[in-house]
């Protein structure tokens, strides 16, 4: 399947701990994929810089986007900032626009919290969506969230048309077998359509087990034709 | 912190797109939490030999457990236990004991199908717990469980003693203030106790900003004590 890629960093002890269940990755993926953007790789961390950084390094070259949340707040563990400007080699630099935010909006007195706070790295875009209090910040394909997700869906939502790309046209097909009863067929046809991304997801339920097949890609009619050989081969 | 480690590589396209809701995240990091391992990262990727054999290398060496999700069933997109032997370095080898499983269970037929699902890496262990009706595969470290959320539940409870560490002791404070208001104390004291792991998050209710500290820790003395000093900085 040819279409634009992302990789999603998503960061913070809180969630490797379990002690908050992520709710970031199951509305980014949805968003992206909605948009024609395969999300290829999530990686979750900690909120420790070099933890941070080389999840970044892993996946910043070979991502058309690449996508943080959390650890962007005040305190001693948001550091996403700082390892987004060492994975990118992109200093730290004072953002005057950032400052006097700080100062209008949230009271924040000058000294050295306040300097610290308005360091973003070099080269960077910082854009206000409409209805945003705080900026969005952009560091190359780079774009940092924060964690709460509620913010995470309206920061989103207010950019989301700039990753717009080919729809990813999908089909499913809900079977009362299970994956070893149709095991032959369903190779034949991953075997004759390599251009369509199929996927078998076996389900249980009162001890019973069925199985639905989702197909996707980019030509509408090559997932139609595959799901057209599917049915005839499965005689449903 | 000073306790064993552990990595999750969760594999599953259904993850990425969105289509599927992961419940095996939460799940494994709160149990593996409760029993005081510490979960340092964690990976999604897409059900392809190449990313899951990378994120495999990326994190076998660096953690005292490594558990997969997903990939474990009989068709095309099930290639984590091919994976897990080309990072591990151990050729697959034939299984009896899963041969012999397959036919009576599952009525595989005898045939090039059944002699691939029977083959597993070089050196691996199959252990049967109680209830369960396939066994658990273990190679090195790394323990490989199925997609199913409830069949990853069942068969989890089943070993979880074997990783029963030294206990991590909690403690949290619900703060009526924002972030920017407790910086300095909360800075104060993350300096003091380098070994407890102080964590602050920020949470929106109604447009109101509050905060949640938590620490934590394997001395317990020392957990409470961090305690009492952040209190007795934010005189709450």
């Amino acid at each position: 399947m040819q279409c634009p890629s992302a990789a999603l960093v998503i960061i913070g002890q809180e969630l490797l701990s379990g002690k908050v269940k992520d709710e970031n990755l199951g509305y980014l993926s949805q968003q992206l994929y909605g948009l024609g953007v395969d999300v290829k790789r999530v990686l979750f961390v900690p909120d420790e810089i070099e933890d941070i950084v080389e999840a970044l390094r892993w996946v910043v070259d070979r991502h058309d986007y690449v996508f943080t949340t959390g650890g962007m707040g005040p305190t001693h563990d948001d550091v996403t900032v700082a390892a987004v400007s060492q994975a990118l080699q992109r200093p730290l630099v004072h953002s005057p626009s950032l400052e006097a935010l700080l100062e209008r909006l949230y009271n924040v007195p000058a000294g050295p919290e306040r300097t610290r706070l308005c360091r973003i790295p070099e080269g960077s875009e910082l854009i206000y969506p409409e209805g945003s209090r705080y900026p969005q910040l952009i560091v190359g394909n780079v774009y940092l969230f924060p964690g709460v997700p509620s913010i995470v869906r309206k920061k989103f939502s207010a950019i989301a048309e700039r990753f717009r790309s080919e729809p990813i046209y999908s089909e499913k097909l809900d079977l009362q077998k299970t994956e070893l009863e149709i095991l032959l067929p369903l190779t034949a046809v991953v075997e004759a359509y390599a251009d369509v991304r199929i996927g078998s997801y076996p389900q249980y339920y009162e001890g019973k087990e069925t199985v639905q097949l989702t197909l996707d890609g980019t030509q509408q009619e090559r997932v139609l034709d595959a799901l057209s050989m599917l049915k005839r081969l499965l005689g449903v």
